[in-house]
């Protein structure tokens, strides 16, 4: 990690919302190592050591397949998305990587203009470089069980 | 810009949202340069470019007679807000003005306690220097095209 | 206070909110000092100068009873809760005291994963150095006077 890691890691959390909210899904997977590990989960799945239960990928191709079904279902166009994204807190730094958790919500707009508290949580996230700061793993872990949602979204 | 333009940033949004949130509404025009351009509009009307449906002003003066509005009409004082801003993107920094995109929400709360998630969306900024770092532009842009609202109130 | 404040600040805020969020209710009091004052109240109460009508501490022995009062009651356990905390705005800092403002947001999930809106207001802190940054004052003031719990848990 260079001299600041504090003000590279909001930049990067920061340019990873805008991309999902401006809906430039494209662009989501650039964001992640590869291979990588990305998964949404619950509060409950994550402490029982279950496996993911909404999203899971290994790869930047996975990741891609998904954004590609998300248009071909064209779901994620029904709705937008505002992420907001808290303080986020170092719990680690070795070997060139660094473990940090965050928090997160996320409030979903409808195509009426109605607007809901969609999800919260936090971002369990392991930091490599690689061209520039990148996840290694962003595990989303949602508070809710309960994600509105007939087909799983990038978080 | 001087060496580190992220700290002022920060100060200057959380001054910002401070002030709207403690009703110290006459403070608000001093934020701005003068003359400035301040709107509210909505993501469709935006990206359409379509002209700002819920306010426009491009002076201090036009910025202080809103105020002057609002108190009349007794409109600002029936409920508070609050406002979360998230971490600011720099999108460019040249020839002294520096662009950047920032995340938002406010909650309303009613008289009664009641709360509301009221508006998300970004902040479209251009930020110059004029006795401190002020805003040359600042660009609302709301998620939802449906704000509940009798009279435009400042975001 | 040391070369960067803010850094610090905001690793304290994202701990503490951590802490809560990870109902690590028992870490709780080792954010204060020894005395402290530590107190929630809402925004009307707070202007009118009457106590605080929700929780009162001056003591980390005051903070712990209460964590055990939570625990015996089994009502923290029924709720998880999700901190949103934003920008400090840093008011004074004289004598080794930092006095600070911070907004926050809290999202309430109860254990059938419904989300609400739980509370927004403001933090008002004087922290000081007592082996690490520590809070010798937490002012909580939430910005509506209708709190839906049962017992007060920390904020």
């Amino acid at each position: 990690m260079t001299a600041d890691p504090s003000a590279r890691l909001t930049r990067l959390n920061a340019e990873y919302a805008r991309a999902l909210d401006d809906d430039r899904l494209e662009d989501w997977p650039a964001f992640f190592t590869d291979p990588c590990l990305y998964s949404i989960t619950s509060v409950d799945n994550h402490r029982q050591g279950l496996p993911a239960g909404l999203m899971y990928a290994d790869s930047r191709g996975m990741l891609q397949d998904r954004v590609a079904a998300l248009r071909e279902a064209n779901i994620y166009e029904r709705q937008s998305y505002r992420h907001l994204v808290g303080l986020p807190a170092v719990l680690d730094d070795k070997d060139g990587a660094l473990l940090t958790e965050t928090p997160f919500l996320v409030v979903r707009i409808m195509r009426d203009g109605r607007m809901d508290l969609f999800a919260t949580g936090r971002y369990l996230d392991v930091l490599a470089e690689d061209s520039g700061l990148k996840f290694r793993e962003r595990i989303v872990v949602c508070d809710s069980s309960r994600i509105d949602t007939l087909l799983a979204i990038p978080l």
